[in-house]
């Protein structure tokens, strides 16, 4: 495939037998996100950064289909962005310098978002959703008195969430009150980068932010961590829209 | 497998160790369809244009089980079914000329509705699902203010729903409208095509008609194009039918 | 394994390697029905009649994991059973004359339900779900004007059931109602023999039978025809139960 | 992988060949249950006991991709923990002595509500799951005027229940009344351990107990009882939430 870079082997970049590689680890990740309808349609993303690179799942492909050759790569870079580049160029992912990138496809516009969870939380991993579950919370919170933010308490599941930046603070307890903050959703996917850096600011232990009427960003140290921070408020999502549905309210009185 | 056709050797139309060729991917991706609940109980149907060649899923089979062999084939028609065949005989599926004709099988009575998409639209590939949730927008909408279309905005996932049939105008934009026409079922399917064509001509845009108590017809370029339409939409539907349940309204006010 | 059957060989009746064979296909339906939820925690069961045998799947095993070895054989009986059996030992299905019968499993309570299907309509394959939309849709009809048979017409899905048992009269049409009769569950599941045959008798076209709070009872004249009917009435309960939840009627008015 | 035992070869006692050895097995079951919703985001897990040895999956992994290195081994205790340990040190899991612990992973908080399903029940397996239909269920009840007892009855999938410890009585019949008890959680899953067990005096015949907000333990003789059962269960409790929505009563009037 062909592919530009300063690197004429680019392709060493995602070409491995070790089912652990980043550019394996995405596309196994997507097929499987993809059964659980987190990337209907080619929506939501992946992104892994390990060794000083960054490896991102391509815009508008089939996420179930995907393949390594799919895959563009970053180097990762030395502060946020903000600082890094130049005014009115900030978060372009049309722009960034690619290691390795598809000619055949557009890179995703959640580069920027990406780059955000990599450079300002340490993040290894960050993964992003259009999971219905988001979608309708999000929905359900718009005409509530408290729209950007969505707090539940007194569910086990909770506990599968890390309590702060802090490892040793370990996960939230059970009668901690989860709370992740909402974003309002932009035209355009790179727009969002701001606001969730806001939102990482306002709320600097949380490890997601969910966007209005779209999805959720997820992050975490490695893989595993983000993929299992995003199954737990996967599950507490969907547990909420039923318990709306039933009449149970979601803070405990 | 027995089959009629000027041609001995109809089966060469449809053997191939070519996974992506047209009678292979309809049966791989009728298989898929079926674990999206979209071709129940033998519903639904796909077709794929390609090189001058129309390939189509037969009627009544399982269509998780479906083999090359079960494909029916047919030559590209040379304009739209109204101008090409004789009064009376419109879209009748049953007088195709057929290339390639499972003796033990029946034709596809979506036929003409799949020739309407390739001849109308420049369709390389159209997809019909029973999918519940196409079925209940259109129940939703029977006892509306406006029972013919269905419209929803400021849901991200309509980003994933071409603007036009100009590529260049690209897709529709988060503050836009998504709007997809709805027309009254028939007793057969094939009666159908003309109220479809109609919802061709009214809305020159879409790449999908909804039939009431019935399911949608979904086209696109190609095979990606058409199966991540016809999943976004579906998505969208779906999302539809929870928020309503939710009482949170279709458009944002 | 040993079995008692008067045929040292019982086995052969059920060791093939042609994957249609009763036996394996038995095997291979039970787990495809466990992803669909309609045979969880070993309920429902599957019975195929071919050559003159009647194949049917044990009670109380896992019926996805569920080999050949597992199956019980009988020979079909010459006329119904209530004319073959003595008074007090009518589908007693412990006193069945097995030709192959597991010693470690029992032979499952729903093989004189099995037999009526075989016997008195003359099919090929009869499968019991638990499916919940049967359960549900019997609950929503109970507390109604008319809770012994379910009804609704105009959904395409309903094209999928045969119109009566005249082949030549095809399948029901859209603008047909389709009719599944109810019957009362019972303490003991071989106790429903004598309704099941009763509401036989009273809807002489039907291919199925749903049991209040319990599931339901399709049956037809090989495997796929068994198959496709439990599947497209499966569809149509399920929305019927969504219908229900958005208050839109069964029945078009 | 290091692991600390008193025994060097620890490892023997997780490596087969054997499908059936529990260490597979519970690796088998895991990545079930996974796709059932049971053990989303690390939560939930099993234990199954087998010739004086328990064996059990580890806290914090992805259960469906369990490998049987990661499963912690203990003898089987000689009586009920409460008898058997000095005061203080009751049920702490981190304490037991252990015949093989991966050092890179930690014990599960459930060990102590395994044992208690082991020494006091006699079981040969324990399934905790963090079903969202348990979830529901125990919310629903917390504002009843039962808020501690499941009740259910004329549901045929009751049928799937032991009706008592006395294998002669049988599982509950169609006229019987399920009872599933219900405990309050707690902040440390370890601390649920007395509550688990004074659950099991108070009802000496459940093979499962509901913790609210949190999810189930369910147990039996082997892992096919034990997941026959827990599989029962969770079809009633989806079906309950489902009632529920519709407005039908749990309880037959």
């Amino acid at each position: 495939m062909a592919t530009t870079s300063g690197n004429q082997n680019a392709d060493d970049l995602i070409l491995s037998s070790d089912p652990h590689h980043p550019a394996n680890q995405i596309c196994t990740l997507c097929a499987h996100f993809y059964t659980l309808g987190w990337v209907t349609g080619t929506g939501g993303g992946t992104s892994i950064k390990r060794d000083g690179r960054i490896y991102i799942a391509p815009s508008g492909v089939q996420k179930e289909l995907m393949k390594p050759t799919d895959i563009f790569v970053v180097a990762e870079p030395p502060r946020p962005l903000d600082e890094a580049q130049e005014p009115g160029r900030r978060g372009d992912h049309r722009s960034m310098p690619y290691l390795r990138r598809p000619q055949s496809l557009s890179p995703s516009a959640c580069t920027p978002l990406f780059l955000a969870a990599f450079t300002r939380r340490g993040a290894g991993c960050c993964i992003h959703t259009h999971s219905q579950w988001t979608v309708l919370v999000t929905l359900l919170l718009e005409s509530s008195a408290s729209p950007d933010v969505f707090e539940i308490q007194r569910i086990e599941q909770i506990k599968g969430i890390p309590a702060s930046y802090d490892r040793a603070a370990g996960n939230l307890g059970y009668f901690d009150t989860l709370k992740v903050p909402v974003i309002e959703n932009t035209a355009r996917e790179e727009d969002l980068t701001e606001s969730l850096e806001q939102a990482m600011e306002a709320h600097p232990n949380t490890y997601a932010v969910l966007v209005r009427r779209h999805g959720i960003y997820v992050w975490g140290e490695d893989v595993a961590r983000a993929k299992t921070i995003c199954e737990s408020l996967d599950y507490i999502f969907r547990l909420a829209v039923e318990m709306r549905k039933l009449g149970i309210p979601w803070m405990a009185s």
